[in-house]
C-alpha cells in the first residue's frame, strides 16, 4: 500500500474536534447521529457503503428478504448534518504516537479516535471448517449461503448418487445461540412449505437438519425455559438437536463430532461464535480474549484519545465479569453512552460510568414461534412471543422505507407461505468444486 | 467437459412427446406455461434459476429497484405443473442428428427442441469498448453498474485531481433507443435528486450525462415525434444528446467519437445493440444477421423438429422484411403461437403462420416524463404518458408479489424524490483498476 501512504485522505478544516470513528454497526452509527448534534467534526469509517441490521441476515439467507430490506446505505443515514463526513474505506492500522488512522485509501488525524469495528466469525483455528462452513456476519455471507442452498437443491434433482443425494439433503448447523436457532427454524419451515413446491421430484423426508451446540442446552444465554421451548418447537419442524457436542473438522462433505460421529453434508452453517475485529497499531496489552479491554467511559487500556464501543470493547464490571454480551442493545447504549462522555471531554465535565440496561433477549423459531426472556422473570413463548419478536424488530429497523418493506415480506410469506426472494444472483463456487470441470454455475 | 458428456439428465418417462425449451426469457416461459396445459412433457433449461424483466432493469442500475422486484425463480412461476422439469445448466451444442442437446450437466434427448435463448450485446467487435463498458442485459450487469456508479463517487469525494474527478463525474451512455434513453433520464434523477443530498462535498454542476446516438434522432424504432419529446425531456435533465456519432474506442477513461472529440470518463453504458445468443451445431446456413432463420411457423430453416422463438428468431415477412422488433411482446407471441402449433403438429393439423401484432412502443425519461406510441397514429408524451408506461409495465411483470413490491417501491420513491437501495453489494473492479495496488474494494 506504499502508494496510498503518503496520501492524506481530504476532509474539510473545521473549528471542532474531529472524532473518528471506526465502523457503522450499531455501536458506530448510534454514536455518529448522537455527536453531530454537539460540537464536534465527525468522520465515519467504514469498509461497506452500508449498515446491516445482522439479527434478520438469517432471513436473507434463507431467502425470505431481500438485502436492501435490512441494509440501510450509511450516507442516507447520516444526509443532511453538517461537519460529518463519510469515507469507505478499509481501516489497515492505528497510529496512536501521531494520532492517525492508516487506510487503504490514506491517512486520517483524529482527536478522538472511536473503534467500533464489532466482531466477525470465530472458527477457533479450525482451518477445514474455516474454509468449508458458511459463516452468517455480512450481507455476502447470507447471500452465499442463499446461493448454495439452492444451487444444492438443483444439483439434487439430477444426481443418481445416493450419497451425493445425502450429503445435498443434510444441513448441519453448528451453534445453539439465537443465530443459530433461527436459521434452523427458517430451514425447517422451507423444508415444510416452500422447497416440496419448487422440487416436487424430491422427497423432502430426506431432509435432515441439525443444530449442534456444545452446551446442555439451547440458547445458553437465555433462561433455561426459554432453551426448552426452543427445542420443543424445532422438534415440530423436525429439526434434530445434537447438545454437548462439538465439530471437529469439516473437510466440505462431512462433519466429524467429537463423540466419533459423522453426518454426510455439503452445507455447515458456522454460528458457533464471534470475536472482536482487532486493529494492528493498538498495544498487545489493551487485548482481553480477543476484544479491546476498556474502562468504564470505554476508553481502552493505556490510552486517552482511544475509545471502544460494541462488540470490539470488553468492559468488565461486577455484573458482567466477562464483559456485557455481544449483542445490539449493548452496542446502542454504549454509543449513546459514549456521545455524553466525549461532550463531558470536551468542556471538562466529570465523565459517567457506564451502566448496561438488560433488555432482555429473545429468538424466533419459524412461523408463529418464538422465545422472549424479558430483564426479571417474565418469559413469552409460542404465538404471543413471536409478535413481541416482530414488533421489536420493526421499530429497531433502520429507516421507514427498510420497515416497510421488511413488513410487507413478512405480512406475504406469512399468507402465502412462500418465500419470494429464490434467485441465485450470487452463484457460489464452494472450494471444493472450483477445480471440477463440470462446474454448472 | 468430458464427466458430463456421458450422462444424461435424468428426466422421468412420460406418454408425451418431450418439448425442451432452452431459455426463460419472455419467450421461453410463455411458451412453458401454455405446453403445460396440452399433452406434452416439458423441459425448459436456463443457466440462471430466474426470469428477468428486463425492461426494468435500468431501475436497479440506478439503485430504484431490487434484483428481486423484477426476476420471478422459474421453478416458483412454473410450480404444480405436472410433466414439467427444470433444470438449471448452460447449453453447450445442439446434436440436430441424434435429437439431443449437450449441457454443462449432460446430454437431453428431445422430440421438439425450441431454441429462446435471446440476445445479449453487441460490442460490434469492438474490443476497448467490449472490455471497458457495461452492458445492461442481465441482473448481474445493473448490479456491476449500481456499485460501479456508487463507488465512483466515493472515489470521487476523495480525489484530488481534477482529471480523475472530471472522469468520475462523466457518464456516457450510447445508444438512443428505449435502454439508452431511459438510463440517462435515470442519471439525469440521480443527479437532480438523490446524489447531491449524498455526496454534499462535490459540486453536482460538474456532473455531465451524454447520450451518444448513431441516428439523426433519438428512439429509431418509434415515431420522429416521440424522438423529439424524448429529446425535450432529456434536457430538461441537463442530458447531452449528441446525434450522427459512433463511439470508436473506450480505454475505460476516455471515449473517442467518431468525429474526433473526446470525452474523459469512467462510466461507459452500452445499450447500441444487441444480438441473438447462438448454440453451437446449428448449421451455419441457418443464420442470418446472428439470428435463427425461421419460417412462419418458428422453425429452423433446414430442420423440422427445431423451432426458435423471441429474440433469437428472425422470421421475414412482408410487413417486416428484417425481422420483427427484438421485443418483449414479440417472443411472447411467439411463445403462445407455437403452443398452438406444437400441438396443431401433433395432432396432425395444419401449422398456421405467425402474425405480428404491434402494441406499441414507448420509454420513460426520469420522473413524471415518457413517451408512448400507440399502434396507428396515436402518441402521447409527458405525464399521462408516464401513468400508460407505468401502468402496462406493472400489469405485465411476473407474480403478483413482485407487482405489489415494485408499485410499493416506486410510490416511495416518488413520494420521497429517493432511492433506497444505494447499496454497493457486488463491488466491481474494473479491469483497469484490478493490478493496482491501493484498490479499496
Amino acid at each position: 500500500m506504499d502508494t496510498a501512504n503518503d496520501v492524506i485522505i481530504p476532509i474539510p478544516p473545521s473549528a471542532n474536534p474531529r472524532v473518528v470513528i471506526i465502523g457503522g454497526g450499531f455501536a458506530g452509527l448510534k454514536l455518529a447521529k448522537k455527536l453531530v448534534r454537539q460540537k464536534f467534526q465527525v468522520v465515519l469509517i467504514d469498509k461497506h457503503n452500508y449498515h446491516t441490521f445482522q439479527p434478520l441476515l438469517y432471513q436473507v439467507a434463507t431467502a425470505g428478504l431481500e438485502p436492501d430490506s435490512i441494509a440501510g446505505p450509511l450516507r442516507m443515514s447520516m444526509a443532511g448534518n453538517k461537519d460529518f463526513y463519510f469515507r469507505m474505506a478499509k481501516v489497515e492500522n492505528i497510529l496512536p504516537e501521531q494520532n492517525l488512522i492508516q487506510t487503504a485509501i490514506g491517512k486520517l488525524s483524529y482527536d478522538y479516535l472511536v473503534i467500533a469495528s464489532g466482531s466477525t466469525t470465530n472458527f477457533f483455528g479450525n482451518e477445514s471448517i474455516a474454509n468449508n462452513a458458511f459463516p452468517l456476519k455480512a450481507i455476502p455471507d447470507a447471500l452465499n449461503l442463499r446461493s448454495h442452498i439452492l444451487q444444492n437443491f438443483e444439483q439434487a434433482v439430477i444426481t443418481d448418487d445416493t450419497e451425493d443425494l445425502e450429503r445435498r439433503m443434510n444441513f448441519v448447523i453448528v451453534g445453539g445461540g439465537p443465530t443459530g436457532v433461527e436459521v434452523a427454524g427458517a430451514l425447517g419451515e422451507l423444508k415444510r412449505h416452500v422447497l416440496p413446491k419448487d422440487y416436487p421430484e424430491l422427497d423432502f423426508k430426506q431432509m435432515k437438519i441439525y443444530l449442534v451446540e456444545g452446551n446442555k442446552r439451547l440458547l445458553p444465554g437465555m433462561s433455561p425455559e426459554s432453551g426448552e421451548n426452543a427445542k420443543t418447537s424445532l422438534k415440530k419442524f423436525s429439526v434434530r438437536v445434537i447438545l454437548e457436542k462439538f465439530v471437529d473438522s469439516f473437510d466440505g462433505h462431512k462433519v466429524a463430532l467429537n463423540d466419533g460421529r459423522q453426518i454426510e453434508t455439503n452445507t455447515v452453517v458456522w454460528a458457533a461464535g464471534v470475536k472482536g475485529c482487532l486493529l494492528d497499531g493498538i498495544s498487545e496489552s489493551s487485548v482481553v480474549g480477543g476484544r479491546l479491554k476498556v474502562n468504564h467511559f470505554n476508553q481502552v487500556a493505556g490510552y486517552d484519545k482511544i475509545f471502544a464501543i460494541g462488540d470490539i470493547a470488553i468492559m468488565e464490571t461486577p455484573d458482567y465479569p466477562n464483559g456485557h454480551p455481544m449483542v445490539a442493545p449493548a452496542a446502542i447504549q454504549q454509543g449513546t453512552h459514549l456521545a455524553m462522555n466525549l461532550r463531558n471531554l470536551q468542556i471538562g465535565k466529570e465523565l459517567k460510568p457506564f451502566v448496561y440496561t438488560d433488555k432482555g433477549s429473545m429468538a424466533t423459531i419459524g412461523r408463529n414461534r418464538a422465545v422472549v426472556d424479558f430483564p426479571g422473570k417474565l418469559r413469552l413463548k409460542g404465538l404471543i412471543a413471536w409478535f413481541v419478536w416482530m414488533f421489536i424488530h420493526l421499530i429497531q429497523i433502520i429507516g421507514f422505507r427498510s420497515k416497510l418493506v421488511v413488513f410487507s415480506n413478512w405480512v406475504w410469506n406469512y399468507l402465502t407461505y412462500d418465500r419470494g426472494t429464490r434467485l441465485i444472483i450470487r452463484p457460489f463456487v464452494p472450494r471444493w468444486e472450483k477445480d471440477k470441470k463440470s462446474q454448472n454455475v
